[in-house]
Order: C-alpha cells, then sequence, then structure tokens
C-alpha cells in the first residue's frame, strides 16, 4: 500500500465512483460486482444525502461497531438481486439482539459490492462509515480477517436472505461460523446478507486495517484522472498502489464452477508484448490466489492478485473473465497484519491447499 | 388409538420405564434410542425428583410452551451421547429471546429420547410437562407436526450442538425451517438439541395430540404386565393399542444410509408361522413409512408401522434392526388430525416419493 493516502471526510455519488473501481482492484477478482454494488449505494445516497466517513481513532473505545457484507458466491449475486432489504434485516436483528446501539458500520472486506453495502447501510441508517477494514482486500472466508487474528468472534453473527429467511449464530470459533453460516447460504440460494464480528472501537482500533476505503477512492480516481487527462491509466494504477506489472496477456481459457458457496476455477492467460510466447496461470476461489508465470509462482495470497483491463486499468471480477480479453496482471502487497505467522497460517496459500510457501511480493519480483 | 387412557399426573422412574416402552412403539422405528434416552431422563428425575404431568386444558391460554427434542439421524445419537447441556442451552436462548417464561414444556413427538428430552428440561427447569405431542408417532422432518397443520410456526426455533454452537432460525415457512435446520444439523455433527415451534396454550389446544404420554406409558404398562403374569405381551400390545397384526417373520436383510441428515433404508422379512412362504419389505427414513407384504401394500404413513421382537413384544427402532431377528410388525392407525386433506398432503405416502395413495390401515387389513 502506497503510504500517502488523502484522508475522505464525506461519500457521495462522486466519491462512490471511485471507491467502485478502487474497491473492485483491492476486491482481486471477488468482492462482488461493482454494477450491482455501486447501483444499491447511489439510490441510497440519492434518498438520504452523503455519508460520513469517519477515522477509527473518532470511536469511543466501549462503541459498538458492525461490519455489514453480502456472503456467498458472487456469480449468484449477478442473476439474483438482492431486494435491499435483507441486509437492513440483518443489521435489526443483530443490534436488537445486542441489546445497545450501533455506533457506525463499516465493510468487512474491499469489493464492489462489498464496499458498496455498508455505505447504503449508514445512508439508510445515518449513521456514519468507518474508514476500515477486516482484509484491505478480499478473501472467501469469513474468518480470514484481521480481527480473527486479534481474537474477535464473528458471532453474534446474523444471515438474511431475500426471501425473509433470518439466521442468527453462535459459535464457539470462527471455522464453525465459517462452516455454518457457508452451508446456510447455500440452501438460502447462493448468496445472503451478513452482520457479523460485532465489535467494540477499542477492538477496531488493534484489529483493523485502517484508511482502505480513503486508499480505494485514491486509486478509483487516479485511474479516472488519467483518462480525463489523456494519460496511461496502467501507469497511474501502478504509481498510486505501489504495484508490480506481473504479466500482460489474451485470457486463452477460463474454468469456473460455482461449488460449496464459492466460485472456484482458473484463468489460462497467453503473454502479448514483452510477455510473448509466456504463459500466466491464475487459481481462484471467488478471489485470485496464485499466481504462475510459466510455471513459476510470481504472486500468492495474501499479496493481492488483481486483473485489469489492458486498456482502461477498470478491474475485472473472476465471474467477469472472459475468453479474447486483453488485460494485464498486477500484484500489490498486501498488509503487514497479514505477514505475520498468524496471518499466513490463516490466508497464505497453504491454507487454500496449495504446497506453496509464501514468500512477500516483492521478494518473488526482485530486480 | 384405544379410547380410554387413563391420565397420569406424576412421571417418576418407573413411569419413564413404560414411557420408554411405549414412546419408542410410538416412534415406529424412529424418535431415538430408548437406552439412550432413558438414561437421560432417569438421571435428571434422580436428581430433581418427579416431572408433574399436566393436562392441555390446565394451560392459560396465553401461556408460552415449547416443545424440545433431539434433531437428527438417530445412528448418529447412537454414537455422539449429548453431553446434557446442550438442550438447556437451545431452550434458554430460546426462552431469552422471547422474552418471556415458559410455562412448560411437552414432546414433539414419541419416540425414545423424543419423549424422555422434555421430561429431562422439565426436572431440571422445575416446569410441568404438558400431556401432548405434534404427531401421537414420530416423523423424520419439522414440519410433519399436527402444528403445522393449524398454522403455527416452527420459528423462532434455537438448534444448539454439544461443542457449544447454536443457531437461532427465523423463517418464512416451515418448509425452510426443515431446510435450514435439517442443513445445519449435518454440520454440527449428525445430531442437535432444539427448542422450536413455541406457541400459546390456545394453540397447543387447537393443534396438539392429547395424552399421548398416558398413552405411552399405558403401552409400556400393558406389555410389562403381561411378561409378569406371564400372558402373551404381544396380545397385550394389540389389545392397548387396537393394532392389526400384519406380519411375523424373520429379518433376511436391511440397507441403511446415513444421508442428508437422515437413516433411509428398507428392511426384508421372510415370513414364519402362518406367513411362512410370504414375504415384507419395509422403506424407512429414521421412521417405518411403508409396508408390503408380497409386494401389495399393507401400510403407510401416516398410519404407524411397528417393529417389535417376536418374543418380549418390545419395539426395535430402524437402527436396531439385525439380520435373523425375529419381528412381528404391527400396524396402528394414526390420529385422526393426520386423516384429513392437509394431513395426507403433508405426511401421506406421496409426500415420500411413494406412488400410493393413502388408504387407512383398517380399510387395507378389513377381514
Amino acid at each position: 500500500m502506497k503510504k500517502d493516502i488523502e484522508k475522505i471526510k464525506k461519500i457521495d455519488v462522486q466519491v462512490v465512483e471511485d471507491i467502485a473501481v478502487g474497491a473492485a482492484l483491492l476486491g482481486t477478482g471477488g468482492g462482488g460486482d461493482p454494477y450491482v454494488g455501486k447501483l444499491m449505494a447511489i439510490q441510497a445516497l440519492q434518498k438520504n444525502g452523503p455519508v460520513e466517513l469517519i477515522d477509527v481513532d473518532d470511536i469511543p473505545d466501549d462503541a459498538l461497531v458492525v461490519p455489514v457484507a453480502m456472503m456467498g458466491a458472487p456469480t449468484v449475486l449477478v442473476e439474483k438481486v438482492p431486494s435491499g432489504k435483507e441486509i437492513f434485516k440483518a443489521f435489526d436483528s443483530l443490534q436488537s439482539f445486542l441489546g445497545k446501539e450501533v455506533y457506525a458500520v463499516l465493510p468487512i472486506e474491499a469489493g464492489g459490492v462489498n464496499s458498496m453495502i455498508p455505505i447504503m447501510v449508514a445512508a439508510e441508517k445515518k449513521l456514519p462509515l468507518v474508514d476500515v477494514d477486516g482484509m484491505g482486500r478480499a478473501f472467501p472466508e469469513l474468518q480470514m480477517v484481521t480481527y480473527h487474528l486479534y481474537g474477535v468472534s464473528a458471532t453474534p453473527m446474523v444471515l438474511a436472505d431475500e426471501k425473509g429467511n433470518s439466521i442468527l449464530l453462535h459459535t464457539i470459533s470462527n471455522f464453525w461460523t465459517e462452516s455454518l453460516a457457508r452451508n446456510a447460504t447455500v440452501v438460502m440460494g447462493g448468496s445472503v446478507m451478513i452482520a457479523i464480528y460485532p465489535m467494540t472501537g477499542k477492538d477496531l482500533k488493534r484489529a483493523g486495517i485502517r484508511n482502505v476505503i480513503s486508499y480505494s477512492v485514491q486509486i478509483g480516481r487516479a485511474i479516472r484522472e488519467a483518462h480525463k487527462k489523456g494519460e496511461d491509466p496502467i501507469e497511474a494504477l501502478l504509481e498510486v498502489t505501489g504495484g508490480y506489472m506481473l504479466f500482460k496477456g489474451k485470457i486463452s481459457d477460463v474454468q469456473r464452477r460455482t461449488t460449496g458457496g464459492f466460485v472456484r476455477g482458473e484463468a489460462h492467460i497467453d503473454g502479448i508484448d514483452q510477455y510473448k510466447g509466456e504463459a500466466m496461470t491464475i487459481n481462484f476461489q471467488n478471489e485470485n490466489l496464485i499466481a504462475r508465470r510459466n510455471g513459476k509462482v510470481v504472486a500468492t495470497v495474501p499479496d493481492l492478485i488483481c486483473t485489469v483491463d489492458a486498456h482502461t486499468a477498470l478491474p475485472i471480477t473472476t465471474e467477469g473473465l472472459r475468453y479474447g480479453q486483453r488485460v494485464f496482471i498486477i500484484g500489490i502487497p498486501c498488509d503487514k497484519k497479514w505477514r505475520t505467522e498468524k496471518g499466513i497460517e490463516t490466508v497464505g496459500p497453504r491454507y487454500f491447499g496449495y504446497d506453496v510457501d509464501y514468500i512477500p511480493l516483492e521478494e518473488l519480483n526482485r530486480g
């Protein structure tokens, strides 16, 4: 992550456009479709006015904060658009169960939908949004948040579907939460809305990844302004993120299946330009997990592997990958909270079943 | 059901022995293993003293009553004995969520375990037990209760496992409840404890099947006393239940698999005595569903198909069926609430996937 993040204080429709782009990039292929997410947030902002974005340090230590999100396979959401009511049901049920007013809401991860849902809830509930999340990117499972690394419990959590069903979970571990919630999500049709990891301001200060919404805005804005000025948006993107160009190519094959509540698959890319004659493979589970160039690993989780359109630099989600697309693959170093022993154990390549040690992106791509 | 039921007013250890036998018979192969269930109830009675058994009419119309039960494949329970705490967690969570004191508890179905759990909860919580249930027998799915026929919602309900996980469900229909709870049960290890169908005294009066605990006692006692007096316990059983002898034979094959949270399978029986040369097949899903003698249907759900030991008249659960056992198959007419259009739609043979119309047991076995 680049060092100097200009902090945003207010989220209006223009800012949402930038977040949609920046968060989808940080979503590394997952986190939901930016188009659907943006529509939901813009509608709420037009109805209720802008949302105040507050800093983690503005939250009292004993205040209650709640991340809200979509859970499930992003492929499903494209066809099963939320009714817009279920996220409020999840939020209201959790607040009422906890018997305490929620002070502010926040995203659990960055992503086209999951950065937008908290904006929608903040707008409707007239609550501030916190400039923080639990990943600094997107990950497929519920325990894959920095909150988990710091011992915060995912439950009590509420899942709500568009039909009107809801579930309140209480578990003994965040792995049980993932298992029970994932299964329920599949039964409920493949995607649901959730209110999860209710925590105090004090815990959020320790465990959150700060300024990530402002960072998304900065990414989206850099790409937008480059387009406007006729400059290279890819250059702007690499500049603002401190990212690495890992590959340039044309998608030659995508295998994708929605199973067990996830989209799993892999994309094959034939090189173009300086990568002509070379090949890249990317494996994903909602999010891009591991990138190999000519069989050699060049990036793995938890570092970010982002697929962007070669011309516009706009991010492409794993469900948006199509044969023949010209894409650039960008690697971005993850937050340092993930580069700890527990971090790598939780979201490193071995957790996802790859017999590969985690080596930081910068080392893999040195010189 | 035979007409004159002598009403029991108090449940002590001796009464529990009789219930264990009677309820396992009414459980028609399901409802859990009587041995495990009995141990749990006796322990609670020895610690807390006898439980008061009250009539449905003793409950104020606006009082809250709650059925408590085990959910899942009975085969699992044999190996995964409950910790004894999870049922109280389910009960306490539901009571606390509803914000109202529970007036009395009751069984949801008859069965070796599911008749005992409410006794255990009543004893520990110093609450009366109601002489009623929602089936007058056992059935495999949550919506298969007379409460459902009368429009009572299964939720809010709580599921709790022996590890400490719990789930509060809110659904739009009892079919969604079944689907979500069944799935969660599988994830939680195959069996859980539940508090479900919270309802008013008024609803229970309309929708319950009355005096079913007293009836279980009567069945158990009739068999016990026949043994004591050296009389034929099978005769006593047929006498007290008004049941039909459908077959006498030796089990030649049992196919059984635990799948999707149920035990499904079929038993083949070769005839003995007057049925020599004949054959019976019984299909089950936790409970016995359909009995065919020489290929001809002689009994179907919702009528009761009970397998008993040929010598002792003691009921055998579907997971207790063994090659070579000598068994009698008894048919008992179900409660008249099931013999309605909605009743047959809910628990008739077609619901379970059999291309067979429901014909009352008495008609099928006339003359």
